[in-house]
């Protein structure tokens, strides 16, 4: 395999919009189907790898009632969106540990128009999580594992977690800087002990960035540069809190001429515009600057985000813990 | 020297406010003096060490009725706010090849408040940069040369430009990514070869970085990790088109206990909000990211944000001369 340049592009790379999963953190997973359809075609125009619909999330734990559909991606739900997806975007949902029923929400690979599985894991519930991805993978689905707030893990922990993924039938790790306060210098040392372990156990590796310091898009082409491969992105960073890795950005960057940017931006003007207008926050702002400073979970930015409260010098000593 | 890791610091490190110089770019210099105090008090308890507080244009090329004081730095107007400026901050003002008569408009050093001239040059005009750097050496200032539009120079030229600013007066080199074009793994292949030369010549070298794809801070902080060490900032990234490297971001990412992030949030919740308020446009957008992407001048995308265009696909088959 020719080593990937600036000019020349890796053909291994996979880029996953995760608009719909991590959008639906900001709106409760309420979207349009009209709008559900327009991203779908967007994707499949740009060139993108994956699209991600939601969460495979319990009904028994969470009430439907509550929540759009994609907090659940009911099989006939995201038919109505794909039909058979004869097409070669590939549809991934998130299973998050202990919200999720694998044994019971996640049908055989065979009766699904679903392709991956991935499950999302905090560093100390690895085997539960190791447990979904063996149901997954005996059922036929791509599986990975995502390793969320990454930032507060010390090394020998992360190093066993990475051992035990790499014994498992996951196809792919995950590098999740949830709470968005990591530099470069970290997501470059991070991406070398991920790829040190994929590489013994012939796993790829992935990015989840998120853009509470401006780094999301910056950290996850360092991480390209390190030869990690599976890319996380939303349209116009909708996510929640700061947001992700714009996929705007990402697309312009990757050489692949299969990725077409323009068809991003057609989207953003006549869908993304609209959404904002309707009220709907998220993105980069101050507050979120303070939590990925403190390297804290962005809760409480969120809520200042709500309240609309601009009295930064304050949040920052109060988020401090000083106030 | 200890080597700078991610939890200690390098004491060399200098920090520059560049927010009244590129910010004067988006308001034709207007700033009012009340703005101008208060980020002079700002960048004292922020511990900045540099604060550049324009141009110093020539009269007699530009209209001083059209431009507000800070395009033309008169020695009068900068004491008026520093006084003597008996303090630990420096003053900077910059000086276009083509725009500045240093011989005339710049006095010595020690009649002047003023300590550093930063000359502005393109790659091509690197010989009339000399001139004006060692006039202004001569008259006791410390001097650097900053090379713009460093995207669009082949490496046989700046590796020219390089050596001749090494055998001059100045005291230090900046890259400039005027297009915010440039990616993390660019940065770090320009500050290798701008460091060698500056071990070669014992100058410092600097960066000054532009938002457009995101990148700016990004950008910043992976050439410090390369040794770069002069720091062109702007509070909330004020500065032309998607502007600069926030200072906010980058004391939050700097060790070094002098510099204080809580007074930087302060001027933004009191000055900086009042000024977005006010109408004035500057930051991210997405056809900065399209003039980014092709690397080129940002003009054609302040000129689509004046006008209020959203019709971003179009915008991006126009810049690359499609339409």
């Amino acid at each position: 395999m020719a080593k990937r340049t600036l000019l020349s592009f890796s053909p291994q790379i996979k880029v996953i919009d995760a608009t719909l999963r991590d959008g639906g953190l900001v709106n409760n997973f309420y979207f349009q189907d009209d709008f559900v359809k327009k991203l779908y075609q967007m994707n499949l125009q740009a060139g993108v790898d994956y699209m991600e619909f939601g969460y495979k999330a319990s009904k028994e734990i969470f009430d439907k009632t509550k929540f759009g559909k994609w907090k659940f991606c009911d099989e006939k739900d995201i038919r109505d969106i794909v039909g058979d997806n004869n097409t070669d975007l590939k549809i991934a949902v998130m299973a998050d540990v202990g919200r999720t029923d694998v044994e019971k929400d996640i049908i055989p690979k065979d009766e699904s128009v679903i392709d991956m599985v991935r499950v999302a894991s905090y560093i100390n519930t690895i085997p539960a999580a190791i447990d979904m991805v063996e149901d997954c993978a005996k059922k036929g689905y791509e599986t990975t594992v995502n390793i969320m707030a990454i930032s507060h893990a010390n090394d020998s922990d992360l190093e066993e977690a990475l051992e035990l993924i790499g014994n498992s039938s996951a196809d792919g790790v995950y590098l999740v800087d949830s709470y968005g306060s990591l530099y470069p210098e970290q997501i470059r040392r991070l991406s070398d002990k991920y790829l040190n372990m994929a590489a013994k156990y012939g796993k790829f590796v992935g990015i989840h960035a998120h853009n509470n310091q401006q780094l999301a898009f910056a950290n996850t082409i360092d991480a390209v540069a390190c030869g990690v491969n599976y890319l996380d992105a939303t349209v116009n960073s909708l996510g929640r809190g700061a947001g992700n890795c714009p996929l705007e950005l990402l697309l312009g960057f990757l050489k692949n001429p299969k990725y077409k940017l323009h068809a991003v931006l057609k989207f953003i003007e006549e869908e993304m515009l609209k959404l904002k207008e309707s009220g709907l926050v998220w993105g980069y702002d101050i507050p979120y600057l303070i939590t990925g400073v403190l390297d804290r979970h962005p809760s409480g930015a969120i809520d200042c985000i709500k309240k609309e409260r601009k009295d930064y010098a304050n949040i920052y000593l109060e988020l401090m813990g000083l106030e």
